[in-house]
């Protein structure tokens, strides 16, 4: 569920989004978009969360890989979906990594 | 929701976490935590979702204003209980945002 990204730099992009009520097929395109991004080169990891709210971070080694994912055919037809479908509004953040610690407990508490 | 951040440069603290089940004032804490963020020079937004996996962003225009951020003593308190209390694991990054977009529909959809 937190990527397991490697040791800084590396870029991520920050996708915050508000959903319109249209259904269509979004839960499958994003499952499918999940997938595809994970295929490409350069792809570090992936954490999302939606609760009205929605927040994807995406891991990237560089900036090229970032922009041949934008490129993508299949990446390009969902996001025009999405910005005539699914949300009402979406930003979108390049962002440089510089660094990053982890806090991680040992063990489960048995309390 | 979406927060209204400046043009870039500026700086991204990406925060994911995943929680105990110990409420403790977890939630009272995290309240407090936001207001007083916002309270901080350089401060410049926020986007949070938790379910299950928590995603928070904070944005800050310098990295100086994030390291008197992590200094405060509140702050620095609140973050000890979370990782005695609150969290299994949790990872931070800090980023440079370099570029951004945005998308947003004009009006709501009449159909």
């Amino acid at each position: 569920m937190i990527a397991k990204t490697p040791i800084p730099p590396y870029y991520a992009v920050i996708f915050t989004s508000l959903r319109t009520n249209v259904k269509g097929n979004y839960s499958e395109t994003s499952e499918l978009m999940d997938d595809l991004a994970q295929q490409q080169e350069g792809f570090l990891g992936v954490e999302s969360v939606r609760n009205n709210l929605g927040i994807t971070v995406s891991y990237w080694s560089d900036l090229d890989s970032i922009k041949k994912w934008k490129e993508n055919k299949e990446h390009a037809l969902a996001r025009e979906r999405g910005r005539n479908e699914w949300y009402t509004h979406f930003k979108t953040r390049i962002a440089k990594v510089e660094r990053d610690y982890e806090f991680e407990k040992e063990s489960p508490s048995l309390d």
